[in-house]
């Protein structure tokens, strides 16, 4: 069977099936934004890993070294934000290819210094190793968080709200933007950052888990379809999208006008994007609707309802209301991704 | 300046210098087998990541799937059993071409699977990537060791005596004799094992520092001789090493006679032996001879001692000595590597 016809979660479904039962310690293995392994003293293990792979992930003529290092860092700080928790150390691993000169090796290198600098979580080791051909970057992070703080995408309880934290679209538009090699990259200069630099979301992973209990989170790694699907299945609920509320960034307005193409549709669709996701409960959101009505739309905003199953996935755009499409985000049903 | 020009140790080198601080949780981090970071209850955790690249590190032509997922947790174990430690779970990275089916995909994952059963460490989490051209895996794992039973390279006394677990060679005659595609594999198969599956050993790690309270130690990944000289620089030191004891297994003289080779060059230069090397006090030895006077060939074999830096690195070979010839192991010095 190829590859290609079970896809990436095909792929990572088979695997859990043959892998043996976890033991005692591991409380949240394979599925998730990262694994979780008991720790002492009431705080849990977060682990987590992400690689990226040269024509696959990234392309070295429009992605600078420092930017692709930062990101290869960042995308793990944001599943780690993703649980909850914040980052103690990172370990790096890079495959390149003999042709690259040490300086090159040192500018990736700064850049993952450099996020790791911003978010506390130093280099503690790695591998470093010669590639036969495309450079490849892999990424592990271990974090920390209160054991009860944990966040998995399987907590959220129907009638919770469904929030997502920033402006949607921008790593979509700032892809396109360097892969065209526009004249106007000028119009899109957060919309490039947001693509190159990614901001992972750890300050705001434990606000919003303190102050507002949040029941079940995830990043935006694959787009927001895809990511709502994820915490529907692993929560066994339906939900209601209000897609006059999903926040989409003005750069990305004013390119998918351009372009033809719907915003709202860049913003469900758009990879990338290491938002958070989250679900709470709407009583204690009301409650703190006080403190959130000046900050709302800085911090987050509230974008749907979780539903029981059997009413699926339904966005309501304008006065229409439609089943979401089932448009996954996978690298091998997908040529040249973006994520 | 060409990476080949700086060399694997050069380009580490570089980078721990160009890395900031490691803040107060990183007890140990770039430079030794694993990194070690501080945990509550007296308690560390390891974290060790190796990566093994196609044409690189293995050759698909004569390495099965299976063995190479082996392989490559067994790597990282070794690393966690050089630091003291024992395993808790393991990442998994796998960057594979689409012309890959899933039963080639599965067979990899059960060669994982496979060891970390054998030596309970579970995979936890992981990603799965497509790559352009050559596959390439890279595994992670999160090991713990009583705080003060770490055992770092750099512990090492003068005086203390130097040993190593096995019998050495194995693995670069089991890489020789599948390399030929020789009919007489029948004559090599612990070697040809050994180089497939090695066995981490984790089991004699903890033995040997809960009986021998062993000094130093450091895992042979690189071959014997260069990790002497690992540990003697990190713990500043010489060494007399006793060419006569260094032991050498049975299929190794065979094949280095037929192949009008020194047996004890190859077990210097041999690579992926996955042996332990470690230092230990010569009276507490002493104290345990009636217990290790029968096991000793087994368990391990003394093969040196540690002296004052300034005598360097000493091999007597018969009634000669010398000084150690100063050949590295490093991925960017030789070409189609075998480590």
């Amino acid at each position: 069977m190829l590859l290609s016809e079970v896809g990436e979660f095909g792929l990572i479904e088979r695997i859990r099936k043959i892998c043996p039962g976890y033991g005692n310690r591991i409380i949240l293995g394979i599925g998730d934004d990262a694994a979780i392994v008991e720790s002492q003293s009431g705080r849990s293990l977060i682990l987590t890993t992400d690689a990226l792979v040269e024509g696959v992930h990234f392309d070295l003529r429009y992605v600078p070294l420092d930017s692709l290092g930062w990101k290869a860092l960042a995308v793990n700080l944001s599943d780690v934000a993703a649980m909850g928790g914040a980052p103690i150390c990172c370990l790096i691993t890079v495959a390149i290819p003999e042709c690259w000169n040490v300086e090159r090796f040192e500018l990736l290198y700064q850049g993952i210094i450099q996020c790791g600098e911003r978010y506390q979580c130093p280099i503690a080791g790695g591998d470093t190793v010669k590639s036969p051909s495309s450079s490849f970057i892999s990424v592990s992070v271990l974090g920390e968080a209160q054991a009860g703080e944990i966040k998995k995408r399987s907590g959220a309880r129907s009638g919770d709200l469904l929030c997502v934290t920033g402006e949607l679209g921008g790593a979509r538009v700032g892809l396109e933007v360097l892969r065209a090699g526009e004249d106007e990259s000028d119009f899109y200069t957060k919309s490039i950052s947001r693509f190159l630099k990614p901001i992972p979301r750890i300050a705001e992973s434990q606000k919003l888990i303190s102050e507002l209990s949040v029941t079940s989170m995830i990043d935006i790694s694959d787009g927001l379809a895809s990511e709502i699907r994820h915490l529907c299945k692993a929560s066994g609920l339906g939900c209601r999208l209000f897609g006059d509320r999903i926040p989409v960034s003005d750069e990305t307005v004013r390119w998918a006008q351009k372009n033809g193409i719907s915003p709202l549709e860049i913003a469900l669709e758009s990879g990338e994007e290491y938002e958070l996701l989250f679900t709470v409960d709407p009583i204690i959101l009301n409650r703190k609707t006080h403190e959130y009505s000046s900050k709302q739309t800085g911090l987050f905003s509230i974008i749907g309802e979780m539903r029981p199953q059997s009413e699926g996935l339904q966005i309501r755009d304008g006065s229409r209301a439609r089943t979401m499409a089932n448009k996954g985000w996978d690298h091998y049903l997908s040529g040249m991704s973006i994520g």
